[in-house]
């Protein structure tokens, strides 16, 4: 089990690829590796280092190559997102994307060539560094793809799909070693106007990428240190792997962290501690990356307030609570021996729009948190559309499903007893 | 008269202040002394320098005051453009503006604040260095401002003056030296749609700044060498003075070039002659600055077409023909008396919407253009509601109204004769 970090650098926040500093970069790692972190997401901004469709700087590329090697010095592994794209609530697409020269960043023939260029040069300067863990395609790409997004790039499930085929093949065939993934936030999971969609999620990629945000209703319904706050990396975690056709496949809860607009911020160390115990508690998983390393500095202005204390490290240098609280989690699961899979698995129904019920405060995300409560562990989830597809449970140890009956979302039950199914062994 | 040019760096293009060589610059910068120019405007590039509205780059803001001094080093003063913004089709605002952070431009209060601290900044940084010419605003900022733009920040007319009020107080209280101007293209004279408007072009700032692009219909209507192209700055920047209420205020042609889109590429010499001389008969005129000094490298990609041809230098740095025309121009008309303004001047109707007869095919730009051929010297222009200010005409060395009968396009026609008011000297 990987433990690590999304860097948000300390001084000038991703801004900081316009003044990039080795002693800041050194730094912060040295910090990151204090706390028995292995591993380091990294973010440069593609409108730095592709400032024009045909210009790859030189410098900036290097300067992600340098980023990896002095994480190298610190025992640590990098893994590097490309298409940034959105970070922290702020958007960073190349002007050759945007306004008078708007295309559809999904579907543009000339926007397709510019990303796979940028994909190709960075997998290029990834190769051969022993300490990359890998490449993701970039940081959430799927908030361009529809509303709430201000100015969607709005295309169909299929064009998700082939754009994810092209540029994850580009990245591939460049092998930067390790993991080629991509990550999409939980609209894939939870809300229809999507066009990622779960399976996008888990058939593409060496993993499936899960982000885990309790602003997204589940604080709000469920207190900070509700079970469906604490429980939801373990509930997307297993909700993403019921698409998984091999049983094998890995879910990286690569994001997930402390909102304090929605957790008490006296909370904040019990709702990592028990957040991270749940989602460990996951077969397959195969780590844990917290946002983020560093708060946003207070000088910097305009993020939505959530953003000035997600840091496991203040912006003064100082370790928070939770980053100590973290470390000593890295250092304790670390080691521990893989758990067996839940048994337990409740049935989605795919047969229908099935985005809203598996959102907090749906009929499924509300049957399955009850079901975890009174379980102690969180069940998997099977698909209704596989149900029967007994050597695909046999392979991921579910022994038996559990029905859920979604009437007005209030009224929803878990069905046990009479209408449980005890699957042969 | 000043000759000079808006200076497009020879590599990297605008994106060139991401990889800031003092040695590019010095070489750049000692070709375009070499051409007999005194100035150069240059573009830093907003987003580069303020990423976050908090965060003003110290190396940034250090890097345009170190072009200045580079400048010097060749005998060039510096016109320094603030907001861009906007700069051959390309958009760049910075992402605390755009998308899930959309702000009104010119109206929200937290963008101003941002936007003054910006002008403040680089206005401290030009203050006390001996050959800062000036500083605009930015380049163009109205085209922000309304359609075409493809999502415009839209505001009504008062509040486009109330932004110029502001930030150009701003400039003007760290007194940069030399000039405070804003810029505008051509819309503001052309275009209804367009909430600048002349007056706000020819009352706030130093001095009323002209941008003649004759792609704007002129040489589609009139062809490369006709009089509507190779005159077309003249007419802008007589039509720009029709607002001036002070006679002696200057106008400066802050941007003209020879689109080889719409002036065959032979021509262009012979368009640049003709266009430096008739806008240099111009009374009051304070200089000529060309666009640009060099041409776009091919290898930046989805420029306009036009873009790749409009500098007096190419991409490997040789002089073109147009190149040693405008020097051999500036060497002669550098120093050549003023001209006396032209005693004969346009009657343009300002009491009813008028722009749409001021652009190229409109009635008015027509009828000015068939005089200027007629006569060998294009008039001024008077506004209708001013036409009985006998102390600004002749403080404008006006001594003859024409009036315009403005019919079916088409059937424009001049009046003379009967219809001329003929000034008491």
């Amino acid at each position: 089990m990987r433990f690590g970090v999304n860097y948000t650098p300390r001084v000038g926040w991703f801004h900081s690829w316009l003044d990039f500093d080795v002693d800041a970069l050194r730094s912060d790692f040295e910090q990151i590796a204090s706390l028995e972190l292995d591993h380091v997401r990294i973010f440069p901004l593609w409108h730095l280092i592709q400032p024009n469709r045909g210009m790859l700087r030189a410098a900036g590329i290097e300067a992600v190559g340098t980023a990896v090697d002095v994480a190298a010095e610190f025992g640590l592994d990098v893994n590097v997102d490309a298409l940034q794209g959105h970070l922290s609530s702020f958007d960073f697409l190349p002007s050759w994307l945007t306004t008078w020269h708007g295309r559809n960043l999904f579907t543009d023939p000339v926007a397709l060539a510019g990303e796979e260029a940028y994909v190709r040069a960075l997998g290029e300067v990834l190769t051969g560094r022993p300490n990359v863990m890998g490449l993701t395609l970039g940081n959430e790409t799927n908030q361009f793809a529809a509303r709430p997004h201000p100015s969607p790039h709005e295309i169909t499930a299929a064009e998700a799909e082939a754009w994810l085929v092209r540029l994850l093949g580009a990245a591939r065939e460049e092998r930067p070693g390790g993991l080629v993934t991509h990550a999409a936030y939980d609209a894939t999971w939870y809300d229809e106007r999507q066009p990622f969609v779960p399976a996008h999620a888990a058939e593409h990629g060496d993993e499936t990428i899960v982000h885990s945000w309790v602003f997204n209703g589940a604080a709000q319904r469920h207190g900070g240190l509700g079970t469906g706050s604490v429980r939801h990396a373990e509930y997307l975690s297993q909700l993403a792997a019921a698409w998984h056709r091999d049983p094998a496949r890995r879910v990286w809860l690569q994001e997930v962290g402390v909102p304090t607009t929605v957790v008490e911020p006296r909370d904040a160390v019990e709702f990592l501690e028990r957040t991270v115990r749940h989602a460990t508690d996951v077969a397959n998983l195969s780590g844990v990356t917290w946002w983020c390393s560093h708060d946003v500095a207070r000088d910097l202005l305009d993020f939505p307030p959530v953003e000035y204390d997600l840091g496991l490290v203040d912006e003064h240098g100082r370790v928070k609570p939770t980053g100590r609280a973290f470390a000593a989690l890295a250092r304790e699961l670390r080691a521990a021996p893989s758990p067996a899979p839940s048994p337990v698995a409740l049935v989605l129904d795919d047969a229908v729009p099935y985005r809203h019920a598996c959102a907090p405060g749906g009929g499924f995300f509300e049957a399955w948190m009850r079901v975890a409560e009174r379980d102690g562990r969180g069940p998997q989830v099977v698909l209704g559309s596989r149900r029967h597809d007994e050597q695909l449970l046999a392979g991921r140890g579910v022994e038996r499903l559990l029905e859920v009956e979604v009437g007005a979302p209030a009224a929803t039950t878990v069905a046990s007893g009479g209408a449980a199914t005890t699957l042969r062994p």
